[in-house]
């Protein structure tokens, strides 16, 4: 069985996530179904990294096995055709044999918008959350280092029951592209769910003077969601980019 | 009476343009709702530029004038937490007696954001125009030059009836912020109807090779709206700047 890799990016704003599920509209369900359509037969997807309502992705990765094979040149087409320009495909080729989007992903990396000016921008109001007072990056980027490391971030996930929360963060960091803006970087091997927009929350907390920095690694090693400080808002958040073995 | 000036920004993506129009949701609609809301009674406001469906702006100026004073940064507030984030007013003063946001602007600026890359960014789906070639940006540069100075921009206008089509482009001209993007920022005393996303579409053809940028003189000489090469989308397209004697 010929296995595919989709590369897909999506405006998260009008999905209830990307994970299927009866009833709402998620990125999932409206890919299925035109895959469904182009290839008149149901398809099963795996996805990378399932993200929450509102959250964007610019390099997520779908995985999918057929019975035969199919020109992939013309299934992007045809998936675009159907599907953009709140979700495209940006690439669609033949995988090498066993992979799976999930578990042949070796790291994943995020994004998060944080606009610090005195008013909010309109045109980014889906894609930057907007603290109105100015941040201070280098404390904020200092608290992102207490991240980096295989860490239990018990505190900083939704709890799963039974579900470990010990993850390997292998580069965090907070960057000022232009006034008024940040931006956090986050890659590890996998996240816990809500642990990017935790983090987060964390760290504007540190960059508004609420917190130092020092404190975070107690917060993270006191191992309980109650020592957080919340979450940030989903739409800041983008799923840049998964890595595999062979990318 | 004093008289007041607001510098708004909006998204205009849910919105059936700026000027006010009976049963439909425009900006002006909004904003003197709100303005009659926080100052109990009904408020007339004139604008520096009239934005058409779905056009953004970022530096859009509104004036009135109120019977008596008010506290500009109070009402400032006020108004931000009715219209906030999908229309923002960026600053709130009073104006110099006899300041009209139409009649005092010296000059209007726009940008225009086209994106050339293979596939459409589906997070900027509401502020470029995606045109899935590689655009030659020399070329189009070179054809908004010939835009820069006093013509008759008829070809280039939707025509109403018994109005001057002869506007002064200050400055006009193409550049490349990024790979797979351009932006056209284009400056005149005055645009008449559809002129922007009317110069944005010729140059788009010029930057496909399917028109030679020294057709462009001839284009605009012909004084007739069937020589223009169509629209825009107006989508791409965001009112940046007006300029005022004081400003």
């Amino acid at each position: 069985m010929p296995t595919y890799r989709i590369d897909l990016a999506y405006d998260g704003s009008g999905f209830r996530g990307y994970a299927a599920n009866a009833g709402v509209r998620t990125v999932q369900g409206v890919l299925e179904d035109a895959l469904g359509i182009v290839l008149r037969r149901p398809v099963d997807t795996v996805v990378a990294g399932r993200t929450d309502a509102g959250v964007h992705a610019r390099g997520q990765v779908v995985s999918f096995s057929l019975p035969e094979e199919i020109e992939p040149a013309r299934l992007l087409r045809s998936l675009n055709r159907l599907l953009a320009p709140e979700v495209v495909a940006r690439a669609l080729a033949e995988a090498p044999e066993g992979f799976d989007a999930r578990r042949s992903a070796r790291w994943r990396s995020y994004r998060y918008c944080v606009d610090d000016g005195p008013v909010p921008d309109p045109a980014r109001r889906w894609i930057a959350w907007h603290v109105p007072r100015s941040l201070d990056l280098p404390a904020m980027d200092s608290a992102a280092q207490g991240f980096v490391g295989e860490h239990d971030f018990a505190s900083l996930c939704r709890a799963v029951e039974g579900g470990s929360t010990v993850r390997r963060v292998l580069e965090a960091g907070w960057q000022r592209p232009g006034e008024g803006r940040l931006v956090y970087r986050v890659t590890a091997t996998a996240f816990c769910h809500q642990m990017v927009r935790s983090m987060v929350a964390l760290c504007v907390e540190v960059g508004r003077g609420r917190l130092a920095a020092e404190e975070v690694p107690g917060i993270l090693a006191a191992r309980d969601r109650a020592a957080a400080r919340g979450v940030a808002p989903p739409h800041g958040l983008t799923l840049w980019e998964v890595g595999y073995a062979s990318s």
